[in-house]
């Protein structure tokens, strides 16, 4: 049914998947797109993806599935347990609620900073194969996004052990891989913030932080 | 054990929840918040919902939930008929990947474009409740993002009869609300590209879409 996964070891979406996949015990074919080489935005890649971006999973039908909300919730059906998408309705709305939050305030914000900063954005400050030149604003703007992202999470935490809730979940996953790419540009939020630090010292310590 | 939406008829995510309704033939109370008034960054609202946007979704326990998917598949598994995420776990996931396309592609350019132009903005380039400088910059890159994202759209619709597939979806909800929004910033994707008109013809003559 799943054939494989496009993948780069370095880019945090990728990781999200492969978190995922590590804690459902799963193990599936990696297919290496090395983005420092841009191969993202090669023609053949293209052809596999027009967004231009990893990662992507490829099904036996011929389907690519991109956007690691849709691979995930496509991996949550084919591998049930351990359920990382809650066990009820309310539960469900939570954990996609709250990656919603990471993935446009976190994530997003920690992008906008790294790839309007670092020269190997030059010409590519937004994902795709269409270039956007950098803009030197876009990195104290997403500076100042990710510290109010912080501090909403550390509100959460401080009342919720993760952030859907009680049980570890898709959003905390996404959320893992925010705190620690927020560190490609110097953001170390548990520094002054310690829910989240204790959070992320928890979920740090699963085997699947590792992937 | 829905109680009701905070909602404003004017803004283009609250009328995703409300066409998504209006498909399940569901009504439930709304509670206006007037953005023209910046009600959203009031207190008040503020203690409903942090992140300060609409629509959000309020149920009976207290539980509060933001960003559209979430609330959208809550509302799914209330009721299930006419299934707007798919009926089989690969059409769910296709639902899911078009859905974040459109939504960090299509309607994020839109609102780039627009909140970066338009006074009504001026100091909240972003939504939330924490100041952002407008950035001239923006305008132009969010009207090219929008551009390329009607293209690829155009590219998907010229070989399926809806987004994910054969199968009228959230995803396509997503995209008529983003159409008509580019409006705002006097984009008409239908002009130069034949399947998405014909696409939006079809979609806008649902009754749904004079929600």
């Amino acid at each position: 049914m799943v054939l494989r996964l496009f993948d780069f070891n370095r880019a945090p979406n990728p990781r999200r998947v492969r978190i995922f996949l590590a804690e459902k015990g799963v193990e599936i074919p990696l297919v290496p797109v090395n983005l420092y080489r841009h191969e993202q935005r090669s023609a053949a890649f293209l052809a596999i993806n027009p967004g231009g971006t990893v990662p992507v999973l490829e099904l036996d039908d011929g389907t690519r599935l991109t956007e690691c909300l849709a691979i995930c919730r496509y991996l949550e059906h084919l591998h049930p347990e351990p359920r990382l998408f809650g066990g009820s309705p309310r539960q469900e709305a939570l954990v996609l609620m709250w990656a919603g939050i990471v993935d446009q305030e976190g994530l997003a914000a920690a992008a906008e900073a790294l790839r309007n900063l670092s020269p190997g954005f030059r010409d590519h400050a937004l994902p795709g194969p269409v270039p956007h030149a950098q803009l030197p604003a876009l990195v104290q703007r997403g500076l100042q996004r990710l510290e109010s992202f912080f501090d909403r999470v550390e509100a959460r935490l401080a009342t919720s052990a993760h952030l859907a809730g009680d049980a570890y979940s898709y959003a905390d996953i996404s959320l893992l891989v925010t705190v620690d790419f927020a560190g490609w540009v110097d953001v170390v939020p548990m520094r002054t913030r310690p829910a989240l630090a204790r959070w992320h010292a928890r979920v740090s310590a699963r085997p699947s932080a590792g992937a």
